[in-house]
This record gives structure tokens, sequence and C-alpha cells, in this order.
């Protein structure tokens, strides 16, 4: 079982482009939003890594587009965890134009732990990234 | 006399928006391009302004939209300074497009010193901006 | 009595700027999601104007920035609409940081009527608008 | 050999986020402006393939993050046509941190050509495309 939140949105107008539609590289701010939800409803925010000493940077990113999304359509976000052994937190993406009822972009996004004093990288996942993971029931 | 840059540039894909023209909130992203080749221009660039223990955050904003910028055309931005005996920065700006010969926005953007150590307003003009202002020639 | 609409939105990491706050230039955003709300609300809706022949481009926005908003903090957008009788649309805006409970911005935005069909200036009020004006009860 | 363009830009103040680096999703404008860079170079601007009949929609991206790129840092955009058979635009980029000498990302990404009248996908390769690439020299 994967740990996984749903949120639905409206296009906003500055987000299209002059084909008419969702510029592509909105959909990173898209997955984005979809992090940040997802780090709300399972107590694993931005602000919450930040205090615990780290930050966590976008090391790579994947969008696949399906299909356009037009100005005055709504969309959801489904962020999906995808467990791992490395200290990286990995998520996948699901963009569904709700208007169509089509898949708009499916993508992945890769995160490593930079600690906040030293900038320096990670090599092991963080105690209370592991602890967070247990009372979760994330058996990797 | 009014210190003076101006600076050219096409406009971005990303920048338009679903009516084939430049989003109006992207103005502001001109503005800024203006003040920053205006601070290389000068010697009074962001970076430098902080070293000095300063952030000068926008306190005010107005554009004025004459005539849109579509895609493929290039555009002129126009930044002028306002000298100003307050404790304040005033840059003005013309944004000329360069492929029809219209002014398509003119705006003004008002700055303010806030101290980096305590993000407090300073009421003063800071010594190294009135020093700049009379290497410049600015009278007032 | 104005109409008006309040929405309430988190602030993104991506609106964020290097000195940590919200980057002045996303008010307009804002504004635009406000103007949006207020749309659906009050059924004139971008895409109904649009279907009625009209594009509602802006042609001057006013900013006043009094506090800044932190990623992680909430804040409310809201969009009060200023009854006009010339061929316009004339919205105000307040942001107020729920976090803090100061105001972070106010403005206002003026919009005009444009002919899909000829890109050329309404100089009356559309009769759709007037139509919707009544309904509403605005008086002027 | 592969045809390939360079230029190199000065980070916008908007385009960082509260870590202080350029916010990772600003990396697609830097790969879009690249693109551009490369249509003018050889004539394939995107304004170009428009009046022949067709978009050309980003349908994959790839960003690899290497090292951050601050605010006051220049950077160079490497970008390199992949040549494909298939009826698609292949691009490399590589953005290089003039001021740190370090890669800060690589990536990918994929066009399709959809027809500007129907908005249906071409299966085969336009012809003024096949007679580009002919042009070019593009043994593929």
């Amino acid at each position: 079982m994967s740990l996984k939140t749903e949120i639905e949105f409206d296009v906003r107008f500055s987000e299209t482009d002059a084909m008419g539609v969702v510029w592509h590289g909105n959909y990173l701010k898209f997955f984005e939003d979809g992090r940040e939800a997802f780090g709300k409803q399972y107590g694993i925010e931005y602000l919450d890594i930040y205090h615990k000493g780290f930050f966590t940077p976008i090391v790579k990113s994947v969008i696949n587009h399906k299909s356009p999304i037009n100005y005055g359509e709504r969309a959801k976000i489904i962020t999906t965890m995808i467990p791992s052994k490395a200290a990286k937190i990995i998520f996948q993406y699901e963009i569904i134009n709700l208007s169509t009822g089509k898949v708009s972009a499916t993508g992945q996004a890769i995160q490593i732990f930079l600690s906040v004093e030293t900038r320096a990288l990670e090599l092991l996942t963080p105690d209370f990234y592991e602890d967070w993971k247990k009372k979760m029931g994330i058996k990797i």
C-alpha cells in the first residue's frame, strides 16, 4: 500500500500560454502543490523537515504530457510516495483533467536531504524521517 | 538630468497567456530586469546593497498598459531613476514594443531600505546610498 | 453596498524569493485568483465574458505592499468591485496574511472591454454587462 | 556532428526561491530559452514552424539537478539537437553555472508535431522539417 494524496484545482489564467493551454513548465508547480498537500496530510511538510535541519531539493524531475489542460478546466493531482531505501524522497504524480476525464500528465520527482547548516548531502536517511516512515507503516 | 538604462529583450513563450500576448503580471519581471541592468550600469546592484546591510523591497508598483506584446516580438525597457529626498528608491519604467514601435507599458516602483539584520525600516537614507548619489551627480 | 468575494490560500514555495518571502510580482497572480473567484461567485467569469465576445485585459494595476508573506503562511484575498459608469471593470484587492493578522497588500486593477473579433476597444459598456449589473443591483 | 547553440544569462531575482537559489521549475524556462536561441540560429523558430502549420508541444521533459545557481550568478545554456528518425524534435540541455564553473543541470525534452488546424498528432515528419534537416546536413 502506498501513501497517496489527491487535490483538485482550477487552472490559473496566468498559467496558460499562447497555445491556449497550460504552459508545460507549470506542471512542476502542480507537482509541488501535490507534494505540499501530501506533507500536510501526513505530517511531513517542508517546514517540518526544515525545522529538523534539512532542505529537500529536487534532484530529478520527469514529466510526461498526455493531453492539454485549457483555461477554465479543473484538474486533480494524485501524489503517491514511492518507498525508497536510499536517503531520498520519491513521489509519483498524476494530473487528471477533470473536465475531459483524461490523464493530462504523469511524472516523478526525486528529492534528497541537505543539511540546512552545511548544505552538504546526507548519505543516510535522517532519523526523523525513518521514524516518520515507521509511524506511517512504510516497510522499506 | 536623470540616470537611465536601456535594455532589449525577446519575449519568452512562457510569458504569454491564452490571449496570445504577454500576461500582464510579467511586466513586473521586465521592470525588475530593467532595475537590475540599471544597477549593473551604475554600480548599485541588489547584491551591492545587500552587502551594505540592506534589502530594498518594493512597497508600491504601478503599471499602465498601453498596447500588447505578442510572442516573437522584441521589446525595450527604459529604466529611469527619479531622484528622491526620502529614504526611497524610485524608478520609472517604459516598455517599448520594438516590433510595432508602440509604447507597451509605463510604470513606477518605489523601494525602501530594510536592515538585513533586523528587517526594520530605515527612516534615513543610508550613508552608502547618499555617497553613491553624490558620486553620480544626483542633486536631490 | 459593494459586491465582494473572499478566498483563502496557502503560499506556494515557488512563489517565494531569495528574501524568503513571496516575490512582489506574484501579488498580481493573487489579484487574478481573487478576480476569478469573484467571477465564479457572481456569474461573470472570464469565459462567460469571452463567450459574449469580449476580452477584458488589465490596463492599470496598482499594488501597495504593507507586510510580507512567508512561505508556510496562509493568506486571504478580498476582492471588491468598484462600480463604474465607464466601460470598465474596476476591482479593489486586499491581501491579508492570516498567519500574522496583518494586511499584506492592497491594490486595484482596471480592465477594459476589447472585441474578441476585432481586438478594438469598446467605448460603451456592452449590453450583457449592463444587464449583469442590473441583476446584481449595482446602481451606477 | 550535432547542431548546438550556447547562450549566457543572468539569473532573475524573481527566479529564486526561499532557499536562496533558482527554483527548480525555472530550469524549464532556461531550456525554452535555449531552444528559442537554437531556432533563431538555425532558422527553425517556433513561429517559423507555426507558419508551416504546426505546433510543437513538449511531450516529455527530464531535468537532472547537479548544483544550485544563486541569485547574482551567471549561467550558460548549451542546447544540442539529438537527431531522430521519428516525427519528433529532441533537444538535450546543459546548464553551466559560470560563476562556479559547475554543471548546474542537464536535461532533455521531446516535442511532437501537432497540426495547428486540427490539433491532431502528425505521425510522419512534416516535409518542411525534412527539408530543414537536409539543409542542415542532419543525416538521420
